[in-house]
Formats: C-alpha cells, sequence, structure tokens
C-alpha cells in the first residue's frame, strides 16, 4: 500500500454489534485492505474468544481496537463520516454506492481522519447515528435480499475503498480548506438548537424532526471549520442582540438596535 | 434484476470447503447479490446446521446447492472458469483484479454457463483445479495480510460481478426531493442578509465577504425547497421574536420570552 497515512486515517467504527464473531471478522477484513483502525461503541460482548477465532490473524487489530460509550466520541477527530446502511430510509440524505463514495473518502482521508459507520447487525444505524453522517454508502444488492452479513458489508466497503487508495494520491488536488471536525460541529448544532428553542421557533414544530432536517442539510455541504465560525457567530449575534432588548426593556432607556454596545464578537 | 438468465449462468463452486459456517455465510453472500446456483465439491460437512446458522434468510441457495464428487463434475456444462486464489502461484496464467474479470464473466454467461471456483479455506485450488480454469482472479489485498475469508472472497467477487452486470443503482427508488429554485434561494439570501443587519452582525464584518461564504456555504448543500422553507422559518421566527422584545421593551409590561403572543408561523 502507497499510502499509509490515509489508512490510518479511515476508521472504522462500528456500533452497537451484537455478535462477537462479527467484530472479529470485520477486523479480519479490514486487515485484508490494509485498514487497522477499529472503534467500537458499546459492543455486545468485548473482547470475546469468538472474535479473536473469526479474527484469524488479525487479532492485532481487535488489541488496538477503542472501546467508545457513544458514537459522538467514536467519531471525534473525524472531519467525513460515512454510513454505511441497506436501507433507504432518508432519501434526502446523499446515497452513493460504494464505487463512487470511496475516491471521495479516499481523498479526504489523505489529509485528515474519516469514518466508515456500521449500525447494529438486525437494525443498522438509528436516525440520530445517521445524522451524524455526511452521506449515505449503499451497497447494490438483491432487491429480494439485501441483507449483507455486517463483516462481508465491511468487506466489500473497505475493498472498495483500498481500490480507490490505489488511484487517490496521485492526483490529489492542493487545497487549503480545512473541514470543521465532528465535535465541532455538534458544538454548533447544540448552539443552534439552543437558539432556535430561545426565539420560539419550535413552539409550532416537531423540534427533532426539525433538528434532523438541519443536520441533513448541514451534512450535504460538509462544513469547513471557518463556515462553523460563521454560523455560530450569526447565533451568537442573534442572542447578544436579544439579550440587548431584553435590558433595554428592562431599563427602559433605549431600544438595542440604537444602542451603542458592541455586539458579541462571537468566534469569527 | 434485468438479467435472470445471466445469473443463473453464474455457479459458485466451492471446492473441499472445511467449515459449514463459510458455505453458509458464502450462500448469504451470493443471495445478496443476485446469484443462487451453489455447487459444492466433497464438503468438510454439509447439509450442517452451522450451515443453516450462517446463510440467515439464504437457505433457500443451500437447499438447492448440488453437491459433487469431483471438481470436473461441478465445472461440467461451463464455458469459462475463473480461479479465484490469493496466491500468485502460477505466472503463465493470466492474473486479472475481479474489476477487470467479472464484466467478461458477465459478457459470457450472457449466453453460457460459467464458474466461479473457489478453493479450500486453508491452501486454496490445487494446481489440478487450477489447470481447469481460464483465468486467475486475484482480489487486489495488503500483501502484510492478503487471506480474506472465503465468505468475504465470494462477497467481494459476487459484488463485482454484479456490478459488472449492471445491477448497480437499477433498484434506487425513485425520490421525490424539490430542489429550491434559484428565485427562491436568493429570496432566502435577502431576508438572511436583513436579519443579520438587523443583529448588527455586520457591525464589526464584511459584509459582502461574509454574505459571499454564506452563499458558497448554501451552494455546496444544493437546497431543496423545504429546506429553504425552513431557514426562512427560522429567520422569520428571530425577526418576530426580536419585535416582541422590542414592543415589550416599550410598553414595559411583559418579556418577550413570556408573552404570549404567538410566533410567525413562517413559511414552514
Amino acid at each position: 500500500m502507497d499510502n499509509p497515512d490515509i489508512l490510518t486515517n479511515v476508521r472504522v467504527v462500528l456500533s452497537h454489534t451484537t455478535h462477537p464473531g462479527n467484530i472479529g471478522a470485520a477486523a479480519r477484513a479490514m486487515k485484508t485492505m490494509g485498514l487497522e483502525s477499529l472503534v467500537l461503541v458499546t459492543p455486545g460482548s468485548f473482547p470475546d474468544p469468538k472474535a479473536d477465532m473469526m479474527a484469524c490473524g488479525a487479532e492485532d487489530v481487535l488489541r488496538k481496537a477503542i472501546v467508545c460509550g457513544s458514537v459522538d466520541e467514536a467519531l471525534r477527530g473525524t472531519v467525513f463520516v460515512a454510513a454505511m446502511t441497506a436501507r433507504l430510509r432518508d432519501i434526502s440524505h446523499e446515497v452513493l454506492t460504494p464505487r463512487e463514495a470511496m475516491p471521495l473518502l479516499a481523498q479526504l482521508a489523505a489529509k485528515n481522519p474519516v469514518a466508515l459507520l456500521f449500525g447494529t447487525e438486525m437494525s443498522g444505524l438509528t436516525n440520530e447515528e445517521m445524522g451524524k453522517s455526511h452521506i449515505q454508502v449503499r451497497i447494490p444488492a438483491n432487491p429480494q435480499y439485501s441483507s449483507l452479513n455486517l463483516a462481508a458489508a465491511v468487506q466489500v466497503a473497505c475493498y472498495e475503498l483500498s481500490v480507490a487508495m490505489g488511484y487517490a494520491g496521485l492526483d490529489l488536488p492542493e487545497n487549503d480548506i480545512e473541514p470543521a471536525r465532528q465535535e465541532e460541529v455538534e458544538r454548533m448544532f447544540v448552539h443552534l438548537e439552543q437558539a432556535l428553542t430561545q426565539i420560539g421557533f419550535f413552539r409550532t414544530k416537531a423540534q427533532n424532526k426539525l433538528m434532523q432536517k438541519l443536520r441533513r442539510l448541514y451534512a450535504r455541504a460538509r462544513l469547513e471549520q471557518e463556515e462553523v465560525n460563521i454560523l455560530r457567530g450569526i447565533l451568537s449575534a442573534a442572542t447578544a442582540y436579544n439579550a440587548r432588548l431584553r435590558q433595554s426593556g428592562e431599563t427602559g432607556k433605549n431600544r438595542a438596535g440604537e444602542c451603542g454596545v458592541q455586539g458579541d464578537k462571537g468566534r469569527y
């Protein structure tokens, strides 16, 4: 493999995997394709002899695996998350085939950590997990029987990534864009939800559904750090303006729009 | 699937498979990619409950599987045999990647039976078995650890065959996303700029440059009409909230956050 940095920047995140054998088989699938960074979110049982047995020479990947208590923790530091999904629940997410998606992942992984996110065996990813991803990747399958085994899906995804990496790196365009890290984007959403609550936006609307729609919008945009700063700057400015209005209402002195108070300079 | 003849013409031949679980997992891998013709050459144990367990919904492939006493018998009637191999033993054979080989197999299978031949787990295909094949197909893998699980190799091979057959994207659903019209997006930007001006966001910043950055962000997202409605709804809610705050400041009666005025329902 020519691009070791790319390989170490790709994290395979398995969320709530029920069967330890699948974790072992996934580790083996990863290692055959040169990937070694495995992150497990509240696995059913790990470590487990069944995982070791199925790893079959890839036990080192299991030994180095990181176990997390939440998807947020697992995705910390990543700039791009591809949700592997068998179903089409969420049509406004961009749905790509592995062949379409992996060159993009390989390109991004040349500079920053990215993640392939796999859900639990029976039901796949939750809507919350989907909400933290930038694209959905669906392996084209038999419409009558589309349920790949978890490790088989890991194998196909890593295979396509490995093939894509054979070409990635050759003509990577130089750009200075700094993609936003997952935790920064999460903080922005917390900030956004607070601000929207404050102005009463959710009073007549379904809060969770709307937040999901906003997440999808910004996921598609693949926010840069500067843009997160701008958006948070807007939220800070709005909150500061409201505080001034409220204060001027209390003191009755003047109206915020006319007062000399300097606005919160925010993060931008 | 558009080409049932091609699918039935592709035979997956597993020679001397040791573990029945691998046979079941291979059947599952085949079925997810629309293949159903499984031929077993002197399997270690078959039928076997472990095979059924790993088939996980693809038991019909196992029920229809044909058990043979020799590779010759398994290959009878085929016009082309691709030997799946992890090693490079026989450099006089043509060695192709799955991506190179599968279009050829798909083409041949349009008219005649072809076979994908997989050897035993530990040592792969014998020289005799190799001698009966037309090409070697090798999945590109980590040189330090190239040993794919048998069912994982079946998955990758069948996946590439299925993509070569043109199934990719065939069962993608119709989506009813309504992209936003340019004039709606422009109205949103006018609305956004007004709201940002009102809250004093531009006071210390370069207005045009910031608006350009915001435009770029939303351009990348390729906004849907519903999303434009949501964003404008937020702007309307913010403006209405500010108006209430200002009014309560003037009348001194109460604070907008507590007042009973219904928010602007906005456009969403």
